[in-house]
């Protein structure tokens, strides 16, 4: 389990994070081949030198020749996925994902999974306002941070050999978290900033005000440009810790709003100091 | 009341926006003098010729020759200046503000006001995460807006005046609010986004968060590094509007949160919609 050893990598869902793991990999030397259902996003694919073999259905020709699977597809149906085409793996076959939400997927797969088989979750948080494989671009994982998200179940071979995936990958940063620590942190600086973006474009009508918007507002909204066909699915799939982060925001803006209504000057100075303390520390 | 008339330009208030003002002004020419509390903040404006002439206290002679005056102080700070030194004024003297907030400063200026001067209120929006003259710099203009705030007490002429001053700053777009308007919509683009960056910093204790703050999260909080000087004043001199501006975005992240409890796939995706919509038109 050494990516020397790794000859063919399948990734399975070729959008924007599967693109720009083909693409990297491929340019690394690997043999890259892929499964998407859309015929055009292959046919770019291989066009362009970013996959060497493809498919738009699930070919058992592509799948048993994969020494690792990448499952780049949506969150809903990455499980499905494994389910109904395991049969096909090859023997002792590890498996990774991209999916941002972890506690709702990866149990269950590592639950129907093959004996033989390995899935070691991963999250490469990294993204772009575009999406689909034209507009993949391995650049995006060089200041981001890529979470290896192991359970009880995965060997420390498989934890090595994808916090070797996410350095391949060029990531900046590679970590470990456990599902349950990488919902809840996901919710909070992903997930709830969405909300947030969302609720700041949508809770007023006047379109005019958009003419005065300085680098604040543009700033807090940038995010709020969003993939409506994946995120509704990433907040369900994570729906706990993410009311949690929203009710721990709600509450801290209705302080800050207390405060302001009491002309209650000292608390408003604490928290600004904090906060102005806390963010420079980012800049580090 | 034309620009080329003016002679001598007086800034009361030499910190980032009163400094950057002098500098550009200092540029195309102007006599500018500055008074400020601070004499290392004139002695740095001296040194590197931003003013030509300044003093750390209301300086009588400094005032008196003054064509028209720009008041940059903290925004509890401009009307009682103005009462206490009008007496120096010269004769049909031009005024000028930067404040952020107008409803709550403006009318009791013009009510306070000497007969023969003229107080026409702008708000000039930018800034910086760093303050002081030390870090003052005419390029925060350039992307920026210049409102110009008037009442029914101002003439064509001083609207004009002031009209011109922003472009001879160099903002990019120079606009005409009432006080009223200008208060509610910096409200939203403006005091709303510190609000929600304060609260996003300052509702979560777990430090380590902060490991895995990608670029949304990093976006949304920039601002969070905030003058608790100033800001304090800024919400308490527009509590109303930005009260009804953070209920707003209160109610609106609630609707939200409500979807993603009930499952409300079709109410996220319209909503979601709606604010890829907005947010794209920013960009074009």
């Amino acid at each position: 389990m050494e990516w020397i050893n790794n000859h063919s990598v399948l990734i399975v869902g070729l959008g924007l994070i599967g693109g720009s793991y083909a693409s990297a990999l491929s340019r690394i030397g690997y043999h890259v081949n892929a499964i998407d259902t859309n015929p055009e996003s292959i046919d770019y694919a291989l066009k362009n030198g970013i996959i060497a073999k493809g498919a738009s259905f699930a070919d058992p020709e592509i799948i048993e020749r994969s020494d690792c699977i990448i499952m780049a597809l949506y969150p809903s149906k990455v499980v499905g996925w494994i389910r109904d085409n395991q049969k096909y793996f090859k023997e002792n076959v590890i498996i990774t994902d991209v999916t941002g939400i972890k506690t709702s997927i990866v149990y269950d797969i590592q639950e129907i999974l093959r004996d033989d088989a390995e899935f070691i979750a991963a999250h490469p948080m990294a993204g772009r306002e575009v999406y689909g494989v034209k507009n993949s671009d391995e650049k995006i994982f060089r200041d981001a941070n890529f979470i290896v998200v192991p359970t009880e179940k995965n060997s420390a071979e498989s934890v090595k050999w994808c916090e070797d995936l996410g350095r391949l990958l060029g990531f900046r940063r590679v970590s470990v978290l456990s599902p349950e620590e990488h919902d809840s942190m996901i919710a909070f600086v992903s997930q709830l900033t969405h909300c947030i973006a969302v609720s700041l474009m949508t809770c007023d009508d006047n379109e005019h005000l958009s003419e005065y918007t300085g680098d604040s507002f543009r700033d807090l909204t940038r995010i709020a440009n969003i993939n409506e066909n994946m995120w509704p699915e990433l907040f369900f799939m994570n729906k706990d810790p993410l009311v949690k982060r929203l009710n721990q925001f709600i509450d801290e803006i209705n302080v800050i709003k207390t405060m302001i209504e009491n002309n209650d000057e000292e608390g408003l100075k604490d928290k600004m100091r904090l906060s102005s303390k806390r963010r420079r520390e980012f800049d580090k």
